[in-house]
């Protein structure tokens, strides 16, 4: 709003009243007179004072256009500032660690000092027990990030240089998000306790040494990491089941897996344009087998079907759109089957209306690289069909195992039964390796239920009067031990007296046979914590806040280092108990939420609330913004369907 | 600023006078005063009269946040609005498309028709004349981005689904930027004109017949694709000046290659950090040398530098920053050679701040896995000797050569004699190739420039008086007639009347011996235009105006179809003719420009700079939102240190 042409006027003929140096000319004196305090006539305003509705709709875009500047002004000093650089003179380095000795059974270096021990950055956990964690997925970075910076002297031991985040993996398998966005450099994690990071895989321990035997990539000689806690966190590989031919199978739990996947979508996508292509290969090409009616499972084919329904119908062929198949095949009769029914029907459904064929029942007896061989039980009769379905693409994600490390690890150790995992006690302790040194967690891991053979402990500790008999206040006793020593059983139980009376039958008191009927009922019905990042995580905040108070522990009383260290830790913490907050799924584009005692399917709102409880739950704020703009740029761009 | 407890104390008192449904209680109807239109004291006034500039500074965040939270909103539902699939039915396909018939020399399948000729996105350009891109560079984007839509029926040709900003590359090195960041789908590009993509590699060509032979990848068979029109445009590759032991060096022409240098740096450095690395082994890991002191090595250089500066500092052991050796060999007696001189010095001075070792006047002799060998000649007794130098990591980045394409295209062709590039007549027509039918431009095509070959030809045209010598008269109409066909040596013959009184030495006339000793001098002093990006894109929009112009033509004489399709493209239009922009590059956090007649060297505000020219020269929007945010990435959060 210009101002009124009368005050423009008068302001105009108005003489300027500053000192000045030079005699103005009188056009200058004009308009000097605008910007200098000049007499106001009485009852001026200025127009803030008398528009100010007026003046604040016009002063907005410019207080938020400044503000913007503003921020990016700032933020461009801030980015100039970053390119400072500081030139440290030459750092200190221990001559141990540039020579390490040779020792162990396999007569290899051991290091016993690293380059970086004398670094500013590390100075305060020189000193401090050796605490080595081999892998770096959630159970690793959730005890990084829960550790006392300067408790432990760290270590961490994995191939990888870096945190994957990977329940986002399947966005990342069609350019929804980078992989970039899902990782995080383990060392700038580690850098907060002051750790260090090792380039290696782990192959072998000596218990009896406290000897990690680590193989660097590409190197020729392995060397020993010595120990005071180890802990094993590095994670499982996908479970065979036996099945032939899975060489012609993409998996998809590493980078590389999501990598290589996106190659070979838009690789047969484009193969499939070609005018060379027969049909009969084009339809090959264009149909893609999902083995696994996981949530990996699930949210690939979901990620699939909206790329291919959102971005190749803009820019490829129709007739790619017209042909493509996605299969999944699933050996239970629904999908998602670890979650609520209604879950699952709800997935169903979508995948119904998004001709996203669901093969049920069903199981996958051969893969070869043109097809999938599989069998259907029909669940009336009992009757086996084998049918087959082509694939120019077949992905596998059912079930886990033992990766090397771990089943070398197991072959070890006495009373390891288990197929899939290290057996740990409650406490985390790997079971058969001498105790309070070796730890597991995550994925290869699982927590021994087997109550029974604990039993003569238990009496022994509990039958007070030495009748071998255990009676109502000696039962009562030992529940209270059991439900300490296995936390997961407590739910199992049920009232004690109910129980107590069950089995003792009248008695007044339970007897070995009776006691043993208990517990092997009891465990049959404790299932083992899901192999999910959301168990990995709690174990490794867990094992942080434990070994915190370890640290404090032998602050007090200096040194119990008499080889065989034996940390009294189920004495001085509580033993690891699960809280399930929760399963989630991505089925496109909606997402199904199984919570604890309430579950809820919707479309987009609960796809952005499936973002929110990711973006929430990611590592840090780097991945957080990341992913934001991943987003935002699939919003704005499309996915990006370059092929490298 | 509250309200001053008078007027609150007040306003409290005052009984409200709006209509209730129900008898509120006293506090109830105190609080509603407070938004209720109350009957106002005389004088009274609302806050932001009283006290208006309070009110602004109050307000202002809301006003800001409130605007920023709209656009939040907005982004919010546009992305909602991005997920919703129309179901197209199934799309027409000409039947021709998915039964190709055989043809052609080799009986292969001729895509005579495309599978989405007949999808609506392309209904446009469905009976036009064939154009033929073979590659997907600057020179073929160059065309694809000032072709008439709808001009041609256009199909580009190449292994890559992208376009690649390779300028850029050296920046991907390390992580300063993303390689996603540097692509752009090629399917997107060609949308604008209704093009298809064909992911293939082109073989072979058969100019009679007009059938380009393309092999797909992984495919058995090739198959013929016809044009009308043919444009090479596939760049280079590496000169490997007959060095051997070049494949243990890394190139960086690729995004693959950009890539597998990430890797290796990361793995060095990782590898350098293992306690069992010895001190040799370290030194070799760490030692970083760069083959070729053109742009791409120094940039890579620096980028390689800052990433060690800025980053692995902060997080890697401080013994690496202290061993890491950057070493640059280059054959003449500067880097960046072909810049202004106060540039390279610029440059220099810059590297030696940095302690990068520059070797000059060297030759490499031979790379190995472990070490260079170079020879070094001293620029004043011209005594050669020979040095070497370990080496962990070899990058190879000097001149171009051509792939294989080009080279079989330049062996069907007579006239054909250039060892790195097919040869172009100024029209951009391939020598020696049917006329007006077959292109190129960019990396792979080069001008001709050899006045002599067509000294009979212009003496036959311009010989007006048939008496075998040229006259002054004449002189000047053939000078006319050179300058059209060759642009680029218009500059080198200075004034007519001065050059005609050279060499016609008194004699008033010009025999041919005369005139070919003239060509021949001019012709030395004609320079190919450089391998860059920037002559790539010219050389494009060139073709692609001329292209329009042609289709033009066609519509207007509807059928030439003749077999042998001759445009008279140099009557239609001018040759080529390259204006040359400047030529920029990036060093260690500062950045040298050379303009024409005025060149500049700075810091980091060159460096601003630098992002500036690159961000307005990128192809999409896209790529310059991406860009942009990779910078405000490695900004807050420093490079990716993670090794996949």
């Amino acid at each position: 709003m210009p101002l009124p042409r009368a005050t423009l006027a008068r302001s105009l003929a108005r003489p300027h009243s500053t000192p000045s140096f030079f005699t103005p000319s009188r056009n200058l004196a004009a308009k000097r007179t605008l910007f200098s305090r000049a007499q106001k006539p009485p009852g001026w305003q200025p127009f803030y004072r008398r528009h100010p509705r007026v003046f604040a709709v016009l002063a907005a875009p410019f207080v938020v256009g400044g503000s913007l500047g503003v921020a990016l002004l700032g933020l461009w000093a801030y980015d100039a500032s970053t390119y400072h650089h500081p030139h440290a003179g030459r750092v200190p380095v221990d001559p141990v660690a540039l020579k390490p000795e040779r020792g162990g059974k396999k007569n290899l270096k051991v290091a016993a000092a690293l380059i970086d021990d004398l670094d500013e950055r590390v100075v305060n956990a020189r000193d401090k027990k050796r605490l080595v964690i081999v892998g770096g997925g959630w159970g690793s970075v959730g005890i990084l990030q829960h550790l006392d910076p300067g408790a432990w002297h760290v270590t961490v031991v994995s191939p990888d240089n870096y945190f994957l985040f990977h329940p986002l993996l399947p966005s990342a398998t069609v350019g929804t998000v980078e992989v970039r966005s899902l990782v995080e450099p383990l060392r700038k994690i580690i850098a907060r306790v002051s750790g260090h990071f090792l380039y290696g895989r782990a192959v072998d321990v000596d218990f009896s040494e406290r000897l990690l035997e680590v193989a660097c990539p590409g190197d020729e000689e392995n060397f020993y990491l010595p120990y005071d806690k180890l802990v094993i966190a590095c994670g499982s590989v996908n479970s065979t089941h036996g099945v032939p031919g899975l060489e012609n199978c993409f998996q998809l739990k590493t980078v590389q897996d999501a990598q290589a996947i996106r190659r070979r979508v838009m690789d047969n996508l484009e193969k499939a344009a070609l005018p060379s292509t027969e049909e009969d290969e084009r339809r090959k090409l264009l149909s893609f087998v999902i083995c696994g009616g996981g949530p990996t499972g699930v949210e690939f084919a979901s990620e699939l079907w909206e790329m291919v329904n959102e971005d190749v119908i803009s820019y490829m062929p129709g007739l790619l759109r017209d042909e493509i198949k996605v299969h999944l095949i699933q050996s239970r009769d629904h999908i998602l089957n670890t979650y609520a029914e209604k879950i699952s029907e709800y997935a169903e459904e979508r995948f119904r209306r998004h001709e996203i064929d669901m093969i049920l029942n069903a199981r996958v007896k051969e893969v070869t690289p043109q097809k999938v061989v599989y069998t259907i039980k029909d669940p009336k009769t009992g009757k086996t069909t084998e049918h087959e379905v082509d694939s120019g693409f077949t992905l596998w994600s059912t079930g886990i195992a033992m990766n090397p490390f771990t089943q070398r690890v197991a072959a070890l150790l006495p009373n390891q039964y288990h197929k899939h995992a290290l057996e740990v006690d409650s406490h985390l302790r790997v079971i058969g390796a001498p105790l309070g040194t070796v730890y597991a967690l995550g994925d290869c891991a699982t927590i021994e239920t087997r109550l029974v053979d604990h039993l003569l402990e238990f009496v022994t500790r509990c039958d007070e009067n030495k009748d071998g008999k255990i009676d109502e206040r000696e039962f009562k006793k030992m529940m209270g031990f059991i439900k300490r020593r296995f936390p997961a059983s407590e739910k199992h139980f049920g009232k004690i007296e109910d129980i107590f009376k069950q089995y003792a039958d009248g008695k007044g008191a339970l007897g070995l046979n009776e006691l043993a009927d208990l517990f092997i009922n009891v465990s049959r019905k404790i299932t083992a914590f899901p192999a999910t990042a959301q168990v990995a995580e709690q174990e490794g905040i867990y094992l942080a806040k434990k070994l915190n108070v370890l640290a404090k522990q032998h602050d007090a009383h200096v040194a119990i280092d008499n080889g065989v260290y034996d940390d009294p830790d189920d004495m001085l913490y509580e033993p690891f108990n699960y809280k399930h907050m929760g399963s989630l799924a991505y089925i496109g584009n909606s997402a199904v939420f199984d919570f604890p005692g309430f579950s809820f399917a919707g479309g987009l709102a609960a796809m952005y609330l499936w973002r929110s409880v990711y973006l929430s739950t990611s590592v840090t704020i780097r991945q957080r913004c990341l992913l934001m703009a991943d987003w935002v740029k699939r919003s704005l761009f499309g996915r990006d369907l370059s092929k490298f």
